[in-house]
């Protein structure tokens, strides 16, 4: 079986000047890798045709999936649409089932143009429903392209990730040690060196205030059937230097 | 006087993994955008050493100054520096001053290999001092090279602020309405097509428990003297749609 992949586009300026903390990849990430699907790579760029256009047809070729967040909604500045009709040589138009959804979904007189402007999409689209405020997203090729809005956007991707293709969910234990991580770094090499099927990770926190800080150790791997020899290797080797350890 | 611009590079799987919500790039953001210095692009890779090369290659000719987090530690998944050697064919050796500074900081057999590992870096650098835990991160061309513990990279970051050349400060003014945003559309698109030299943006919010919610309109510019006049006339069309707004 071959891994399945993916990379995020998260378009918008406001994430640029630091107006805005992304949230959105965080919340894919976490969805993504209990799917099995291993996301490799992240891109926030601004909200500019040339580089939505570049950035969207080189992650399409590269991954499985493509999730975009940001720039569909009704403003000048929403180009994610038009820019992603470009980059598949596709028209630009009224989508006329998202065109149908919110002539319901508004009375009379509130359709406007600039509403009626969240139903312009690429051609042979198919849509993502968007069961807050009605303007759908859509999916066209491996690409998913999704609102900015983090509630919104939560929720039309957990319905999208119900038809995603999985993968076998990535492996994972977490191992919290007070040893300082120097201390480990040449033992967890040892460790990795036999376990090459598995990644071996090494976190180290630190309280500013308290001046103390540890080490969460994650073991991970994407095909083994059991972390538990390495687990057991790695508490072994805790305990060998003197250290405390708990599962996180 | 050109403008001078940014990219940023996490180097972390525990990030793509959902593990960890990264909060340097946002913390990175938010003090160039107020020192006059533009952020265009985040990425976000994987500890591997061909994505770090040429994503460090490709940043340091695009940007003005490159900031790269992540991967500088003492553990075998630490490759930032080897990495970075490479992308501008420079030897990976011992720093002396690196190397004087953590045997000073490290008592008596504390000094282990894995933290020597630490003081390996390209050569010809300029070091970043870290006041918390002493392994240094360090300056190559254009690219600031900081490591990924938030608390720690936050106090070296605004050390080097100090001494980068920067730019002057996006202006950057933002109104709050409860009106919606479809509503304010056309009539933002008019004032944006009137004012070219600064950008308006429009974000959304929605409050998913009262299903209520408003919009923030950013006005920003690199540029401009005042935004004074472009308020003024938002502010004015708000009311005339029977809208109420704030400051924010």
């Amino acid at each position: 079986m071959t891994l399945l992949t993916a990379g995020i586009l998260i378009i918008g300026d406001e994430v640029l000047s630091g107006r805005t903390q992304d949230t959105n990849s965080n919340f894919i990430a976490k969805n993504l890798t209990s799917s099995g699907i291993k996301l490799e790579e992240i891109k926030i760029i601004q909200d500019q045709k040339n580089h939505i256009i570049s950035s969207v047809k080189l992650f399409s070729e590269k991954y499985s999936y493509v999730f975009t967040t940001g720039g569909i909604g009704p403003t000048h500045d929403d180009i994610t649409s038009q820019s992603i009709a470009e980059a598949f040589n596709k028209k630009y138009e009224i989508n006329k089932e998202a065109y149908k959804i919110l002539e319901k979904y508004y009375t009379d007189g509130e359709f406007n143009e600039s509403r009626k402007r969240m139903t312009k999409m690429p051609s042979d689209v198919q849509l993502i429903y968007n069961p807050i405020t009605a303007a759908p997203g859509f999916i066209l090729n491996n690409v998913y392209v999704l609102p900015g809005v983090p509630k919104i956007m939560e929720v039309m991707f957990i319905n999208i990730l119900k038809n995603l293709k999985k993968g076998k969910p990535k492996k994972i234990i977490t191992i919290n040690t007070n040893l300082y991580e120097s201390k480990l770094a040449p033992f967890l090499d040892d460790i990795q060196k036999k376990y090459k099927d598995c990644s071996i990770g090494s976190y180290p926190y630190f309280n500013f205030l308290s001046k103390t800080g540890g080490v969460n150790i994650a073991i991970s791997s994407w095909t083994m059937d059991s972390l538990d020899d390495v687990k057991k290797e790695i508490i072994e080797m805790i305990k060998f230097n003197g250290g405390n350890y708990s599962l996180v």
